[in-house]
């Protein structure tokens, strides 16, 4: 899944993917006024809501991008309308040919980590007196991963990455100021960041596709320059996926450490500067699609001028 | 919600939460048979399955009991049949009096984390034009979250713990062999975990209750006694989430230094021990619910001898 990721973002050339984490008040006042004027004031209202604005966002975008990284958090948080919506949103997001990344930063171990691998990333056959049946939960490409229990809590994933060809990426180095309280202690000298970068390289050596790239990534917030550089080093053949651009404070001049010299390697997530463009005073005279696309525009644009 | 949780333990004598952790192999023929044929072999039926399978445990064991830990993942594994499946366990055990841990292992940052808490543990206005609508989608009273994003991803929760009388287990110290690849790195000559329980016990120092412990509690598995030891002593006000009893390898012997001298401090858990109780010798002429009513009378009975 790395290698198909990678050439489209060769083919587009855009390193991004859009964040689809809608939260109601960030949808239009067009959608919402049909959806809960339809399902009322109801977690079915909001989710309904959320899911066409999603279907705009990615109408307006999927033809400028490789992928979509869609936050589990937000639909969970309307219950199981909410899921549905979720359900929806990878699958059309899959039928435009777009590659998805679930943000669900599971981590268990044994049969719970098999279930979340299962339910998240491929599937796992139904089995009752001689039939079976194939069942796919949630159609994501690739998902993060959290590592706190340890490689116990990677190792279905890979398994799954392998039998159904997905790739992982795990956090290492996040990009929210309390990430310091554990993953900078100091370990014979160094970061607990870089310890886990070992893990993930060791992790993902077995799985290097043929573009250079393992299919276990890394999670690396935007915010943190010097932990890239050092990360980057021990990460060679494994991609990063980038949260933090623009909305949470980085600027494309802070990313081009993120990226290998072959340009490759780093995937720049983007949530509300995309989703919400169209609030701000830069497209203000857009509707949502419309600023959303642009956004789009702009944002490769600064990349590739500042990472290129 | 801790004071309530230990009014429980108190009243049943029973420091023990049994795990709704149930895979479509655990569960009794009979049930699969009758939800097989109304649904066929679909994510339908193996929810159905399930959700009845789970009533039964409940129904068998409720009154002896102060508690249940449900296993989120386990259900979504089955999609949207199987988180409909996980919605009305929850809602079953709080009908029957039982507090419901949700065992979701969750941890993200910012307005993630708080869609998280709003889904996971209590609830949240919708708001539109000046109306409002309280939308609950989880009915739980206590979650576990994974802390390597540091107070970011807790803060949220603990919001949520104050405004709707809720409680926290923050994992510290887990139960399987990789746990040592991040938790037992040493940093100033103490394990990550013992640094971890330090944040949690300094989390939860402004939550505590009449009986002397706070809403914030932590995971520590069964199987270190020695880890369990040292944070006894740092998380004195701190409730343990133990796993790992009885089918990850440890016995009642080896939990007495997971309590405190007032004989509270710990809750342990047991799911497969309880929920697959009928498939052992011990209890082979009992049907699933006989089985798992007797499996929880022994526990409590090994735990009151040896934990006392």
């Amino acid at each position: 899944m790395i290698d198909r990721l990678i050439e489209k973002i060769k083919k587009t050339n855009a390193p991004i993917c859009v964040g689809l984490d809608p939260r109601i008040d960030m949808v239009s006042d067009e959608i919402k006024e049909k959806s809960f004027g339809e399902f009322g004031l109801t977690k079915e209202g909001a989710a309904d809501a959320i899911y066409k604005f999603n279907r705009g966002i990615i109408d307006a975008t999927y033809d400028l991008i490789p992928s979509v990284k869609v936050q589990i958090a937000m639909y969970e948080e309307l219950g199981i309308p909410g899921l549905i919506a979720y359900e929806k949103t990878l699958s059309y997001a899959k039928e435009k040919g777009l590659i998805v990344i679930g943000d669900i930063k599971r981590g268990d171990i044994g049969s719970t980590s098999k279930a979340y691998a299962n339910a998240h990333l491929g599937g796992f056959n139904l089995s009752y007196k001689g039939e079976e049946k194939f069942i796919e939960a949630f159609e994501n490409d690739f998902v993060t991963l959290n590592p706190y229990m340890g490689s116990d809590g990677i190792d279905e994933f890979i398994g799954n990455c392998k039998e159904f060809d997905k790739g992982l990426f795990i956090l290492v180095k996040t990009s929210n100021p309390s990430s310091v309280q554990l993953q900078d202690l100091v370990v014979d000298e160094e970061y607990i960041y870089t310890h886990m970068a070992k893990y993930v390289a060791s992790w993902g050596k077995d799985l290097v596709g043929k573009n250079g790239y393992s299919e276990i990534g890394a999670v690396v917030g935007a915010t943190n320059k010097e932990a890239a550089k050092t990360l980057r080093k021990i990460l060679k053949n494994n991609y990063f996926l980038v949260p933090g651009y623009g909305a949470q404070g980085a600027s494309a001049k802070d990313l081009s450490v993120y990226f290998n010299e072959d340009g490759l390697g780093a995937i720049v997530n983007s949530s509300r500067g995309i989703m919400c463009a169209y609030k701000s005073e830069k497209y203000e005279k857009c509707d949502y699609m419309e600023a959303a696309r642009k956004a789009v525009l702009d944002m490769i644009k600064d990349l590739s001028e500042n990472c290129g």
